[in-house]
């Protein structure tokens, strides 16, 4: 395969999301067959020695400290955002006035707000754009979208998705800071609706559709923690689980939780769907599996199948190894990468879009609502 | 084993139930060691030629066309109400009034209302009393119970747990009459809400303590069936589903559903527990299954561990037979049997009294009402 | 259903399985509709005070403390053998000469030279006889069967089985005596080869046909142990462990395992069967699932069918209760006790006969030989 | 990290194990901290426009078409061996001979002999030498390695290990060639048995000690293919499937099987230890996972656990993501990668080495001896 034609990407952060993107983009081009070939020009972060030592790593050819340069240079086509929730919106804001493609970690923005603003930005400077909601590419739930959009399963009567982890159950933990932002919601907006249920909402609404209305409740188990940036014991202002009820614009109920104080339970998300003729299940912690039921199958043989994503003929498994043999978490972003690329080339727009980023926030943003209203809320169209 | 005193019991009824309970009454004296050897003196119905049948195949000494004469009889110790719901309160009452001990399947009543006369009628005669909330007494949900009891857990954080069903999909089912009684409101109070709901409330209960306030969804997805009794088609008035939010007295959060829609789920009753310091999971497709995750295990080796609930040291199961074995689901009306046999004899009460089923009814209400309220409603104490 | 005849039962044996018997005598008739019901007539046994507290709590009409009394009586017409291992083969032949029905706890005999004298007995005598092979029974092994009988499979290439268990790792069980005559090899005949590895065979020839020839190793872990009835401690006898390669005549191979030092296995008894075109697996820890791939399935959805084996369109679950409800250990004896008397009363032969059970040993003697022999060993015709 | 030293690696070939190793050298730098960066020098093939296609897509910096003079060139350290198997033994002679440190893919030759005078050759010259046994790098099987060495299984009584795959049903494969040379014996030297027993043995050796006598069964079910290269149907000389009993010197037994012909198993590499105080197992196909026995764990609560190899206290895992988030295939040659350099700086020496290879290659030797011999046939010692 010949690439000749680079794709010059700069990215803002190098923390977790650092990797998990910059990996991704130096191994899609050896897996998939792409037009352009990514180039890592530059990354972006206030701290500079531990910039460079990202850079030296991942092979990023230069470094900034200030993401406005970065976004000022010529030489960087596309900005990709790893940086944490708070700076999404400028920086998505900023690169699509400068008429740079941009990629942004999800949640969009930190509320619904935020949101529509960068999705105006992207929209008018006509740049293609994406949130990087990395697990519409896990295989197998690429493969139940397909199931889905073949209208295999009839009717949708129920729908329900969880997330659930267990990492911040010690009050001994302290908020913010360095690895922590997750926990001090003026970075990170709000608690597990925007960092979990946010990936719940984005599979929900690409494989079921639009939901109209929410009924909610949240909690915050420990309610004060110290602050590792001020030193004080501060009051905890994040929701530490979340839960809905919902109605589908399909006629479907639905279920969501997510929390991180479900012990035992590391980042298990789960998706299960059924419908009149066919039911499947998914889970993260098994991210290679799919489970489907049938009903059109033999009456005494019906059951649950469970499907190892491995084989040539599952979605993206031809790029990889031989059947039977898994691919795991950093795949996702590999896949997202290699859609995006392929879509510049004249492929189907990838997706979800910035637009289908506020869908999900519209959602968001009803659920923390209805948690304090105590009330169904309905959901705007984004 | 001596067995020398009888307990003359008189049932009503000959249906499903009727089959689980006879069959409990035989079994419970030969697996355990009981003061007092269940007789079956009668059972009664209205329909003769089908009651006959019943009483040769268990072993019924006679039969009663009349429950009122069953009641009447000064033989009878015991009345076992294995009837459908629009029965139950009225039985249950007079038998009451009658002196003799009362077991009646669950729910206990149509409403709370209801519910409650018969927990008067009972409270007030003195009687013994148990509903047949059978599920209590699956070894693997007894041992949960006691390790709760132990306070391994620690503070709860979640509780979740389901009903999911999908006999009734087609759209050609009818309902009402013999059989099919349980889609007809008016013999079965509500749909899925009091026959699946109301077993995932009681063991909650048990288990995890009383619920304070619920905000609940329910659904019609088949909106008009053909009658059998009338041959007319009319519409359908009980719920084919229902799931609410709640919060517990003790500070935790749950979710809870129910549905006859779930294609490919059988008779899926889960419940999962999460606390600080461990959690616990089953489910009645594999109800000889515990899964136990255990936060002070050692680090490296921290995982869900899967016990086969068939040891001699496991409740119920040195009465069975050996390591390896499992029993099934009638067994769970046998132990509830000899619980309440053993309780006669200086044991300790056994639950779920009707008091309980009543606590039980009073979530079932509150959930129907705040489906139609589409409010957050409040429980009231049983 | 009326049931007119008696069939008149005399069981020899109190112990474990004199319980999984009586109970399917009894149970049998109450779920299946046969044209003769059992009656238990009389047990028998040395010690008196203990055959009468076991007729008492099963309702054995009558007591004898001597099987040769059992057999002589006129109004017995079974005889039961549900005692050790070392009586089997001497009173199935006198039961046989005295013309009574004959069903014999498994291994038929201590060696296929015992087997085969109880074969001419039965045979000569003409009287119904049969095998407690009670796994055969499984809803879901005879699912099995029915779908192999159906050509499912094509071409057999592999067949293979265990059954795992580890109650006697430690050195400081005893052997010998009541409820530990299965380590003594004077009463057992061998250890896990005859105890255990007699069910994987007897499930192995019924579904995929004759073993043609075998090589084996067995091994004896804890070689001393102190005898119950002797107080001495004296060398072990029997195999503590048994494996062996095999070829079947239909040209598939397999491996077999048995063994009670797998430590943290209870009673795992599993096979799995490989053809052409399908594939299945069982075990017994779940006794209630049956596991079935299916090549013929779409492509990019085939996968292992996870099929719960309780719908009334399963094997023998019409007889039981609904859908997702599942039944237990014993209820494959009461399987047993069913169609042992259909076919009394016109009904398929119920196998497996003392034939069957003799083409078993032929196989365990081969496999105790070629431990001894460390040659492959062929298998004679039964 | 400064990563100032580099390694320079010539490879030969660039089917499947070029690919998985070109990404290991690759990936391996970025994930851990290792004194030498790999530079990716040279990529030998006869096909040149198929290897300049790989060297492009993998950033090889140039090409050779033999082999011979990639061993030639001073500007290579290391020889990495990717080829069919039987160009293993000359490749790696002579680059012992030039001085080259070798790491070849396994099996190390298609006979113990070859295995034997490839190890002479890299002892002789003192060159750092692995086989690429990647499995051995599964974290979950590593840390069962530890739990071993920690003496917490006690006395081993049993082993098991599969390879279940069902690629080769068809009579309509046909053998040699590209892709298909593992069906020809001249090329792989035998089927199954080196292919995929050689892992299963080589993982066995290692964890549980040498093995001392094999009686093996092997067989060929499709008799005639097509020959890819020939054109011609001839016959097919490799076993399709291969098993064998076996004693270790640690007194334990043993079965082993594999098989191109388990329909259903794509790449089912299952393995079973139990020892007197706990049990393991692991497979493939979830290679994420550990189940685990402890005998000691309290009665009333042991299970078989389930462990999500994911946390940052396992095995390599604090070098890639975060709790619950599994990684895949290809991680086990980075592991691999990243333990052969550190050992260059002075880490343990990272097995397996050459001769660790031969001793697999005696036992897969002795296996195909027993199947012709049908006897029970020694191990020698490697």
């Amino acid at each position: 395969m010949s690439k000749t034609k680079g794709l010059n990407v700069g990215i803002v952060g190098y923390g977790f999301m650092g990797r998990t993107h910059s990996n991704a983009w130096l191994q899609a081009p050896r897996y998939f067959n792409l037009a352009y070939r990514p180039v890592l020009k530059a990354v972006s972060a206030r701290n500079v020695d531990r910039v460079r030592a990202f850079a030296e790593n991942w092979g990023y050819q230069s470094v900034e400290s200030d993401w406005r340069a970065l976004i000022a240079r010529s030489d960087i086509d596309l900005i990709d955002i790893a940086s944490p929730n708070d700076t999404h919106a400028e920086i998505a804001i900023a690169a699509a006035l400068a008429g740079k493609m941009v990629m942004c970690e999800k949640p969009l923005g930190r509320t619904a707000e935020e949101a529509r603003a960068m999705v105006d930005a992207v929209e008018s400077a006509h740049v293609p754009n994406m949130v990087w909601y990395n697990y519409r590419r896990v295989p197998a739930v690429v493969l139940l979208k397909k199931l889905l959009d073949e209208d295999r399963f009839g009717r949708i009567f129920h729908y329900r998705s969880q997330f659930l982890q267990d990492w911040t159950i010690s009050e001994d933990l302290p908020q913010g800071g360095e690895g922590l932002w997750r926990l001090d919601s003026s970075v990170a907006g709000s608690g597990v609706t925007g960092d979990l249920l946010a990936h719940n909402i984005d599979m929900a609404l690409w494989l079921n559709g639009p939901i109209t209305e929410v009924s909610a409740m949240t909690e915050t188990f420990v309610k004060e923690r110290k602050h590792n940036l001020t030193g004080e014991v501060e009051p905890v202002k994040i929701d530490d689980a979340s839960a809905f009820l919902c109605r589908f614009a399909n006629g479907s109920m639905a279920l969501f939780e997510a929390t991180r104080y479900a012990r035992g339970h590391k980042a298990l998300f789960t998706l299960e769907i059924n419908g009149e003729r066919a039911s499947a299940a998914w889970d993260l912690h098994d991210l290679h599996r799919l489970q489907y039921f049938d009903y059109r199958d033999e009456g005494q043989l019906r059951g649950w199948k469970d499907i190892h994503i491995t084989d040539g003929g599952h979605p993206y498994m031809k790029n990889w190894w031989v059947p039977g043999l898994q691919i795991g978490y950093e795949h996702t972003f590999i896949h997202q990468v290699a859609d995006f690329v392929l879509a510049l080339d004249g492929g189907p727009t990838a997706a979800p879009t910035f637009r289908d980023g506020l869908a999900t926030e519209l959602v968001t943003d009803a659920v923390l609502h209805s948690a304090k209203s105590k009330k169904w809320e309905s959901i705007p169209t984004a």
